[in-house]
């Protein structure tokens, strides 16, 4: 068995260090295998402009907040997946890193971007791919991406057991459509959500909070309020998101017909 | 505007007049451009074996009932979606008709076959594409087709206003998946499914009911009860579904990164 969980709070725009402490003290002493945090938990999210992002990304190789929790997961054992800036050659990108007690082992760049984040970050150039750890295989992707079926598909297509998804959501769709994503794929996913309001010269956001972790046949397994701090935990069995069958005949993954999908990459796929 | 609906019934195994004659009756004042009726609503669906299915399949050139389906159309100036047992030179497709006052304009044959079907019917050979009816641009899938989320994108990539349906569920987790299709596409969906029992010597199936037409943002705007016959109609706005922008810089079809989906394809697609 495996225990996975989410850490939701409300990150202060800015306040690296602050957000960090709260991180660190609400996961000291977890007993879970794996931890999902919200996208841009850190930093913030309601940059007014590129400038600004660029004094607060950091790179993966370098970066006082990564390497602090990877201590953190070496002193309790066990893996984050944390949203981050990401700075990369003179590219910034809204990513997710997966962390252990050795430090970063991947990360991945957010495909889809939302909103005015087109305006300030780059989108992902990192193909979807999923990580082992302890045996049981993740996927990551970030917020919008939930969206987009295409992702937890071509990321199930690789033997995901369980989708992490830090989010910052604004939307009040994602919640119920990530349900139909552990349906259609029959893996868990645990998203992430920050909650709180970020006011800003340029704007005001209000998260939504709500953070879930659903399994194989969609079922809500933990939702969060959608106003407070909560550290959550339960238990699953990757095993389950293993047995795609739903009938004696059928198979949510091998009844899959490829060659009339064609459309879903026409601008990339030569046939 | 434009005016879709379902008409939700229990068919009787086999009785294939019988259940034509409901439908003749039902429809035979609607007010509606477009009716969904359920998947194999003539024939019935629990087939002991393949040859009972070939005494009741029918071509779509050849069959009576198909023609008074389109006489229905040409009396009553509407156009219907029907699931029916198609025969085509040898081979048997569980099949959905578009018909209208002209005759059969369309004809889907089911990509993705559901248990027990695989035993006797062929799966379908058809590529998924749209048909114009009044303006408004109809996609045809077949119940188990819900569960593959690339069966309802496809049909949006190639413009899509309304996804029709027909129906024999007996799962319980279509009609909230379908409200993610509606969503994550930015279209309508009408679902008609079937209720009642069919028992026969080879088994028993419960049909679950509860119809329905859902909206672009995945608003049920009608839902039918479990266990009645139900005829209803709504109005939609196909404009609604040509507008995929979910903010100002969004759309849910222009952000796709189809280059980081081949894997959907990948045993077809040669790049």
């Amino acid at each position: 068995m495996f225990k996975v969980g989410f850490f939701q709070f409300a990150p202060r725009f800015g306040q690296v260090k602050e957000n960090l402490s709260s991180v660190l003290h609400a996961l000291a002493h977890t007993e879970a295998d794996l931890v999902v945090l919200p996208e841009l938990p850190f930093t913030g999210y309601l940059f007014e402009n590129r400038t600004e992002l660029e004094d607060l990304a950091e790179s993966p190789t370098a970066s006082a907040t990564l390497d602090a929790l990877s201590e953190l997961c070496a002193r309790g054992d066990f893996f984050l997946v944390t949203g981050f800036a990401e700075k990369a050659e003179g590219r910034i990108f809204n990513s997710s890193a997966l962390v252990g007690p050795t430090g970063v082992l991947h990360v991945y760049r957010k495909l889809h971007l939302f909103n005015k984040e087109k305006e300030y970050f780059d989108p992902g150039d990192t193909s979807l791919q999923v990580q082992e750890i302890r045996g049981v295989k993740i996927g990551m992707m970030v917020c919008f991406d939930w969206a987009f079926p295409e992702v937890s598909r071509v990321l199930a297509l690789q033997g995901a057991d369980v989708i992490c998804h830090p989010s910052n959501l604004v939307l009040t769709f994602c919640q119920e459509t990530m349900r139909a994503r552990c349906i259609e794929n029959g893996l868990y996913a645990v998203t992430c959500n920050r909650y709180g309001t970020e006011r800003r010269p340029r704007g005001e956001l209000a998260f939504t909070g709500q953070s879930q972790v659903v399994g194989p046949k969609g079922e809500v397994m933990i939702r969060a309020a959608s106003d407070q701090n909560e550290l959550a935990v339960v238990e699953i069995d990757p095993e389950k998101a293993r047995d795609k069958s739903i009938t004696e005949r059928n198979d949510l993954l091998s009844d899959r017909r490829p060659e009339f999908y064609r459309a879903l990459v026409a601008s990339s796929c030569k046939t």
